[in-house]
């Protein structure tokens, strides 16, 4: 298979992680005989730099005539510590979501059974959890208007949706229950929110398409709740762009560690492939990022970009086996045994890709 | 000393919830010499049975002639299955809020050593934990103008803040973060929403009058992951209605259930009480309600409202000693264990009282 890679290394520990995702890429390659052509492209702060723009037409231009993206990560502690500054490396990604019709995030709750006791939720309570979201990412108040009166007392931002938004990604979120435990969560707060009922309303009605599946309707507060109380309960959850948000870092507890959870952005065309992690300032540059979510993030692009079952599941195998033979890095070594071989991003990246090597 | 009391019972286990706080307040009375009046008015579901209104006006009339109000929970499955009815409960509880000027929404985590196991949480990751939410209470999207097309397909509400509405609750919260440990997370979403880069901008400029107390600025989503990860790092958290509304109630997790959550709503006037539970419909009148945050309201109404805090402590240390001895509600029980004494609704209030008759 053909197919034309853009990287996107982005922002913080964005470039150290996407080194060893786009590695892996190349591994796979080569173990299948597969043909993935690499280009690279600037987002964020480190296109700000460059260009005075966090996603300049050349980045969105390369993206459009790509067949998937692999990201790193986005943000820099200069603008979260000065508001008011105008241009934002979040535009960027926020931009490309939109352009290229990203409308569904999916983010899967993947849990490592050698990774059980790395969260701080108690393993009885996640044994068996099996979570996929679909997060809206086109729409809700992260796109509707903006508004600063002009003595800048004042700041509002518009949550508003249409009809067809939440029917496209309930459609989507749907369709995948079916293929999985047919029971889905919608989430929202339509005791409040007019954007929510709308929401709620239209999930009611994609909900009659799919018999088949069992549909609950919850309200965000309490999912904040229940995700925690007992996560098993959950199959599919189906929620808007900020709720979405919201839930799926919480939900990386279940996972022992943000630093193991991937997404796949897909809609229109080019799917959009990235960690859920940030751009963690605090740690970039020094060897201690997790380099596993932006492999589990090639392993999306196999399998839900080009429909690699076998090359994703070799990727998620051999991630467990480096798992299993006790390497961790720092964020899910149990910091209380001595019972870890804690690695660096460097030194996790190469053994992963050295225990590929093995199985090829 | 002599107060009037509104008791709004409510919907769903409201009422057979808030029995047990006003209860609690009569013994209270009883037993330090004070003078309690108590009445009682209608809200949410419950009132627009009677009068069509989910806030009537003679319930308003005399919430702003009482010097405290027990409220039990508010809604009902009718509503949440039907986002098109216009008249909804909820309007009711947000109604009063924004005419009592109920500004500040103080949720404190009260971690009560013997409900340690009962969370999903492990124990020594909760231990120590000691957390003062103060959410904002009468503005955001909660506040902020709806809006329906008129083809029923785009729904939208505003996500607003003034300056001034931030500055209030910010400078509460620095205050409360004065006489505890001197830590405060303000909690927004500055990289995407401008109503939230008002609010990060206002409580950086409040943070100058109070140099004594170290400030935090902490996105929603990362927020929601670090209150699971490491709640110990907390200490006062200052943020927005909704994304309040959020946290609090995945924070309930750390008390063991929201069973054992109450709140304290204050501003203006009147101080508004109330258990941050909902209205529960499916255990509704079935006696399984744990009435200890009603309990918990009323404390919280003694301490903050009327400053008397030997009385409230004597209602924590009451229900500390009634978990001593091993009694709980369903909902604190842990379920794999036969060593705990399980009651209902009725039964536990009672035993509170008695065991609050004893010390008298
Ligand atoms: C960086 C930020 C704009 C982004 C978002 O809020 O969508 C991130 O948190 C994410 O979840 O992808
Ligand atoms: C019932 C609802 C309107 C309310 C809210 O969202 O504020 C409740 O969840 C709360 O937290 O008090």
């Amino acid at each position: 298979m053909r197919k034309n890679i853009l990287v996107i290394p982005g922002d913080g520990i964005g470039p150290e992680v996407t080194t060893w995702g786009k590695a892996a890429l190349e591994k796979i390659a080569e173990i299948f005989g597969h043909d993935f052509i690499f280009d690279e492209a600037l987002m964020g702060h480190a296109a700000i730099e460059v260009t005075g723009n966090p996603l300049p037409d050349e980045t969105l231009e390369k993206a459009r005539n790509s067949d998937a993206i692999l990201f790193g990560a986005i943000g820099h502690a200069k603008y979260d510590n000065d508001p008011s500054l105008k241009v934002r490396p979040e535009q960027g990604l926020l931009k490309i979501r939109k352009d290229l019709g990203l409308f569904a995030n999916l983010r899967p709750i993947l849990l490592f059974d050698e990774l059980l006791e790395a969260s701080s939720i108690k393993p009885e309570i996640l044994r068996g959890t099996d979570i996929l979201f679909f997060r809206e990412l086109t729409g809700d108040v992260y796109f509707g208007e903006k508004f600063r009166s002009e003595d800048r007392n004042t700041a509002s931002d518009l949550m508003i949706y249409h009809r067809y938004e939440v029917e496209r990604i309930a459609h989507k979120a749907y369709q995948a229950a079916q293929k999985r435990n047919k029971r889905l969560c919608s989430v929202d707060k339509a005791n409040v929110l007019e954007s929510s009922r709308l929401w709620r309303e239209t999930v009611q009605e994609i909900a009659k398409q799919y018999p088949d599946v069992e549909t609950e309707h919850m309200f965000i507060d309490n999912a904040a709740m229940q995700l925690i109380k007992n996560p098993k309960k959950f199959d599919v959850v189906l929620t808007a762009n900020l709720f979405g948000d919201i839930l799926t870092d919480e939900a990386s507890q279940i996972a022992g560690s943000m630093g193991m959870l991937a997404s796949a952005s897909v809609g229109e065309s080019t799917g959009f492939f990235e960690p859920i992690h940030g751009s963690a300032h605090d740690i970039a540059g020094k060897n201690l990022a997790n380099p596993l979510a932006s492999i589990l993030s090639a392993a999306l692009m196999l399998e839900i970009g080009f429909g690699l079952k076998e090359e994703a599941k070799l990727l998620v195998d051999t991630i467990n086996e480096v798992l299993k033979e006790g390497f961790r890095t720092n964020d899910i070594a149990d910091q209380n045994t001595e019972r870890y071989k804690v690695l660096g991003t460097t030194e996790m990246g190469a053994l992963v890709l050295k225990f590929l090597s093995q199985k090829s």
